[in-house]
């Protein structure tokens, strides 16, 4: 990604892009004292888009923010953790109909501009009059600076354990205009053309169609690259907001400046996928894997994945093991063309396979690797040009501990 | 399964059909000093078919015994554990050969039909002089018996907690024809189009490509509907050899018995695929899922081993967590048409969603029930009639603990 084109603002936020207020408390969705109910809003009727899961159980919240957004527009958009409303039926649909009108009502904004999304336990009713009294709150804890965003960023974890957000700044025709990010993990992620919560504004001023496109191009590489556990929630849904508070000219696919602000936006989806993949559930580590050479993209993408998400390769990462048999026989089963004589796969600098031969490798040195934080799987293909890069974490005890009593 | 059409043979092994002898013995490929070398062999040429991974990378026996099966006849299978001899290259190749060679000269025996089959760790040379000496003892450890069936059992499993076998009689035309089989697991399974290790017998006098077509048909339905981690093998195999020995008439698809046959033949998968999902890694529950009312069978069978391989409905049963929203998000993320709306799920007896509205239960009830044994998922749809059972085990902390730490 070429980083020169823009700037990551250090301890930028949602709310650093000009336009934005946000604000978060706890409303009692959530056993303990966190915060579970947030509020994005802008000072102006946004130009916006989104992606959804493709999940084709999808919660009530979903249907109300696609409504709100036909027009590509949307002011606000309210979030609740601890609760999915999802297999809700009619009174989960209701419930989200009125959660959107209360924020409409205690905000001042058009009720048709305002989205709506939710994360949490699926199959339970949300508890509404926590929800009516937290909305009614949620007015009073809007702040446009770190404060802001940070409530919000608190409100839509669940079993994350850090916030994950990501801030830059690009010039377009010599206008400084800022893009940022917040989004929450941190299971059931395997995201299928959208992702888990995420939500990114922007003050440029962009055409909505290129918005969407570029959100649907961006998320393809991002968010729809990255795996925790292989399942895909009901819930997905990466919402984008662009006030046009920069002054810019209007960004379209034309401009001179469009790459620049593509690749920024790109970086920021790229971090929060990122940070996602590294605070899956249990993780103890980040696993990156790169396929070059494949016979093209859509067999890169679908290798890079199947690696990444093989849980005997994610095991063996938790183990520090170099057992690249299991990489091996995750790229053979990945469903798309292989030449099965003429691979190469390297653990970081560490060449193991050439040419589907095993090399002798220190094992001391590959171990005080598979050690280290973050881990790069490379598998170097000669069948084609296609390239992809896909992001995940280890399979470890935290995992199953966590998952085995998520619910009770 | 029609189970009045054949009897369960207690205490029957892979020896109980008319014809067959097999031994087993520790060579040294194995760091314990248990069993890792096996042969089987049938006093005459044998009617034979197999099926082979899907997997793009095959370890050099798949291609040894497919030279051997060529012209549908094998008098015996060599089989070794404790190294994989995949993604050995020619030197593998070489090994696989020898192997199929030597085992042939000490049985006296056309090498032509003799199989080869290997199983544990992937990429590394096979230990020829262990091999060498443990195919020349193997004849002497050849016995009709339980003691044969036994030894050769025990030579197969790798990570296996037990062994996998299974006997049944059925009368064709008026004589009684067995049919029997044996397994492993336990990891690296889920099987496409072919399965982990499996070796079957039988006396029955049957023509070799109904044989065959029997055997994909069986495994269709059986070994290709488990999986303990979502990850295909590069060596699975699944091997029948018929003797001819029960003196029916010969069996083919318009003999009015053949039905009765495939049903036996059957049995014999299914009880082999449950005993290898029972024993997956680290399970501690077999998890069975039936999917009934789909559009067709085959998306049937892909929501079956969809929720059956979901990470968080396993983690979930081995927390004995009536989760049933990770069940449903696995049925929606299947690839597969669904109507939303119109899903009923139950865990046992216990209905927890009905038209996909949940359903008030008793906790304790289901607590019950998830702790023990098996736990049976049912799934009904109302969009055809596609039906459909996969299984498959828990996920638990033994499953990462194994797998941490396979190879070193």
């Amino acid at each position: 990604m070429s980083e020169h084109l823009f700037t990551v603002v250090e301890g930028g936020s949602i709310t650093t892009p000009k336009g934005f207020k946000s604000g978060g408390l706890h409303c009692g969705l959530k056993k303990t004292e966190r915060n579970d109910l947030a509020v994005i809003v802008c000072d102006v009727p946004a130009t916006a888009a989104a992606v959804y899961t493709m999940n084709v159980f999808q919660a009530a919240p979903l249907k109300v923010t696609r409504e709100s957004l036909a027009n590509g527009i949307l002011q606000a958009v309210v979030v609740n953790s601890g609760n999915a409303n999802a297999c809700t039926g009619e009174q989960g649909e209701s419930d989200a109909y009125e959660m959107r009108a209360a924020t409409a009502r205690h905000l001042g904004i058009d009720e048709n501009n305002v989205g709506v999304a939710s994360t949490g336990v699926i199959g339970e009713l949300l508890k509404m009059n926590c929800v009516r009294t937290g909305i009614a709150e949620l007015p009073e804890k809007l702040n446009d600076g770190a404060v802001g965003a940070e409530e919000f960023c608190q409100a839509i974890l669940t079993t994350d354990l850090v916030k994950k957000e990501c801030c830059v700044k690009v010039l377009i025709g010599g206008v400084e205009v800022t893009i940022a990010g917040a989004a929450k993990g941190s299971g059931m992620i395997h995201p299928n053309m959208a992702t888990m919560l995420g939500f990114m504004t922007t003050d440029a001023d962009i055409h909505q169609e290129d918005l969407h496109s570029l959100l649907r191009e961006a998320t393809d590489v991002t968010f729809n690259m990255i795996t925790v556990d292989g399942d895909t929630s009901t819930n997905d849904m990466l919402i984008t907001m662009a006030s046009g508070f920069a002054g810019n000219d209007t960004l379209n696919r034309l401009h001179p400046d469009w790459d620049a602000f593509a690749a920024a936006f790109t970086y920021v989806c790229q971090t929060l996928a990122k940070s996602i993949a590294r605070d899956g559930e249990g993780a103890a580590h980040l696993i990156e894997v790169i396929v070059q050479g494949a016979v093209n993209e859509h067999a890169a993408r679908a290798i890079a994945k199947t690696v990444v998400g093989s849980s005997l390769v994610k095991s063996a990462v938790f183990g520090a093991d170099a057992n690249w048999g299991r990489i091996i026989a995750a790229v053979g089963r990945a469903g798309v063309p292989v030449s099965p004589e003429r691979v190469d796969i390297s653990l970081g600098s560490i060449k193991v396979l050439t040419q589907s031969m095993p090399v002798a490798f220190d094992e001391e040195e590959a171990l005080a690797y598979l050690q280290g934080d973050t881990v790069l799987i490379t598998v170097i293909l000669q069948d084609g040009d296609g390239s992809a890069t896909a992001w995940g974490c280890d399979l470890t005890y935290d995992y199953v501990r966590i998952n085995a009593a998520y619910r009770t």
